[in-house]
């Protein structure tokens, strides 16, 4: 019996599991990245707390294929991290660094996109060989996989979509990324909060979301869409209008054999899906008028998935 | 000595190339389309063309390694083109067809794919493994190779960057591709001109396009910007902050090494190449402000180019 692990380092937290080559994960585990500690103690850390999960399941380490890790950074060479802002990284080896602990072949991805592979792997995905992920949490990230491969960029920038300068008009916030025409501005789920509080302050019409202004989230914006309030109508259809353009620019330029939509926005269901699809038909390209938008089914799990297989498939 | 051949098909033209396996043109010709007749008919021409060349270039059939084929149409799997408008074929398989001639391989791509893999075989963008080809002409058109293979896509329109859905508001006028919103409506020969008679329409100002509008072109117009003429420079820069938002969008999305610029508008040089650089890096995610924007070298050569190296490398 052959086994790989997968590591997904987060800000806060590493996830860890141990997957069989068919793709069952057979343990997980996790710990706190403790990130404001030096690199090399982090990666230290993961060093046993993988050795410690080969030892609990009595997998030996002539057993394993190799490790697979996710980390949110631009990452070239499947091996080097470049500027990784959430964990205050430099340019760190992570590969290198893991490898020497262990006689198996390391291999590190973005986070993003190992997440995509994950989706392909066992997940929303399964049985798709090019897709994008688009994962709308705090930020939009994007995972663009084609022909089974990971799209990792020429500066391990590639499927940072939601840093596509999509307005023609700048807006007066600044993005993370210091961009005013950014895709994330509008539709990732802190962007969604701050236009509808926007829309609230512009007009006098009636609607729910007044009553908690302070604890506005993208959840009540969009149960109060579902019961026919028109002001939370109107910030998800814009929402589903510009996240539809979105898809179709990416289609336009990579031509996907389907979307996967994941993170906490994606939770909105119906309300979300069938107004994008309808936008999304409306600007795409006639080739791509019959891609599927899905959505992702892993969660936060896709990271430990995609991470092992990259070092299975 | 191993020799390739390499087929531009056009609307109008079919061009040929022989070359050599390091990249040496050594033959061409060409011919018309005749595109109204059936494509059996254009495609066994295209069979007793390269039998004639090979004849005329005492090259034995046993010495041929393959012939690449560029067609404009959406292809997949190498071999077959699915709707291919300018010359009104429907689905045929050209890569069969021709094997059927011939004791060696055939391989097929995009028009705007291939071109791209010339520029990066012997052109411009030679020595890189990752471009974005955008051709500026009475289209746009996009060509993309990641890790020295092109992106077609999952149906063949892989690198449709002319239509990208990137303006916000609608337009009046509506595209070949029936969007109102798309990348080659703003900055497509043809399209810099309508913008700029709408332009001298609108004001009031002094212009020397206002000389000869029956007869206006991008030249003129690039001309007069670069004499400092207010109107032209007017729709120059709006047409360089358009493109570099629009290189920064597919930046964002795929990460390339180099952007190669071709087609007719290229031809403006600096006046077209300056403000797009500025613009772009204004607009594009940071990993990418090195990248390098360049103009495509072999011009209308680059397809039978690309072609051949579909086969040879």
């Amino acid at each position: 019996m052959k086994f790989a692990v997968g590591v997904d380092i987060g800000g806060t937290t590493i996830k860890f599991g141990l997957f069989q080559r068919e793709g069952e994960c057979i343990y997980e585990t996790r710990q706190d990245t403790g990130a404001e500690r030096p690199y090399e103690q982090v990666l230290i850390d993961i060093v046993n707390v993988i050795k410690n999960m080969l030892k609990e399941n009595k997998v030996s380490e002539e057993d394993l294929v190799g490790i697979g890790i996710g980390i949110p950074g631009p990452v070239t060479g499947e091996s080097k991290v470049n500027h990784c802002v959430n964990l205050g990284w430099e340019e760190v080896d992570v590969g290198h660094y893991i490898k020497r602990h262990f006689n198996c072949q390391v291999k590190v991805g973005n986070d993003a996109n190992v997440a995509a592979l994950g989706e392909i792997w066992t997940g929303a995905a399964k049985g798709y060989r090019s897709m994008v992920l688009v994962t709308l949490g705090t930020g939009i990230g994007g995972g663009i996989v084609i022909d089974g491969k990971i799209l990792a960029g020429s500066h391990g920038a590639g499927g940072e979509i939601g840093h596509m300068p999509f307005l023609q008009q700048a807006l007066n916030r600044i993005c993370g990324c210091g961009g005013k025409r950014c895709f994330e501005q509008m539709c990732s789920a802190p962007n969604i909060v701050i236009r509808a509080k926007e829309l609230l302050e512009k007009s006098d019409q009636e609607s729910v979301l007044r009553e908690n202004i302070s604890n506005l989230d993208t959840e009540i914006i969009y149960k109060a869409a579902a019961r026919g309030d028109k002001l939370a109508i109107e910030i998800t259809d814009e929402t589903a209008k510009e996240m539809g353009r979105a898809l179709a620019i990416i289609g336009a330029v990579i031509d996907p054999e389907v979307f996967v939509i994941g993170g906490g926005v994606s939770a909105a269901g119906d309300g979300l899906f069938k107004p994008l699809r309808n936008y999304y038909e409306k600007y795409c390209f006639r080739e791509g008028k019959d891609v599927p938008i899905i959505r992702a089914s892993l969660g936060n799990r896709a990271g430990i998935f995609g991470a092992a297989s990259l070092v299975i498939s």
